[in-house]
């Protein structure tokens, strides 16, 4: 079978790494960040890691849970890659919410830092 | 009030006027895509002008109206702008569904062109 691209490969690894990081030690995301970054959460934006990295870890629950329905990989403008993951998420007790999320991931120094990252719920997607 | 930073206008003019011909008249679509431009519409892959207008013009249904619920742009890498949609749309006479678009957005020649295009229904965001 013909391997995956090189997009598809990188993508996947961050996406499953991130939410790794995101539901077992928040923390260590920050590594894949920098202060160029960009995070949209519900429509409030930060910019840079220390601004990203407060918003993470005071996220108001205890624990939480992501599980991946469809992720999609793209190569993007100046080497960067574009990653779209759907899914759903629980938090503490609360019922199950979709949720989708975005990245750009850009090769600096050897390592695949999230240039952008956009996060919606998927809670007003109905009618 | 302040104006809204350069990207959040050119995000919101671009994703207004894709969806105005995305509904009205699909074939106007053509302008935004150059040959170097990738579409991932629900898994499926598509790259260069003619493949994803192909992919479009063919889509199994008369008319399509598509709602926005809410729209987040950001600045990303080499000058482009990242916009996420997430929305509703009704296919002919079908229930209405979720859907989540993203776009990547290069200025070239003067002109605001996709690169980057990620599109999927909402149907299995729940379990």
């Amino acid at each position: 079978m013909a391997e995956s691209p090189m997009w598809e490969q990188v993508g996947a690894s961050f996406v499953h790494l991130y939410y790794r990081h995101f539901d077992a030690d928040r923390v260590q995301l920050s590594a894949l960040y920098t202060e160029a970054s960009c995070l949209s959460w519900e429509g409030e934006q930060f910019q840079g890691k220390s601004a990203i990295m407060e918003k993470m870890l005071n996220l108001p629950f205890q624990k939480i849970q992501h599980s991946i329905t469809s992720q999609d990989h793209q190569p993007a403008p100046d080497n960067c890659i574009l990653s779209m993951v759907v899914g759903q998420l629980k938090v503490d007790e609360e019922p199950v919410m979709g949720f989708h999320q975005l990245f750009i991931l850009k090769n600096m120094n050897d390592k695949w830092i999230c240039t952008n990252d956009i996060f919606r719920l998927a809670l007003y997607n109905f009618a």
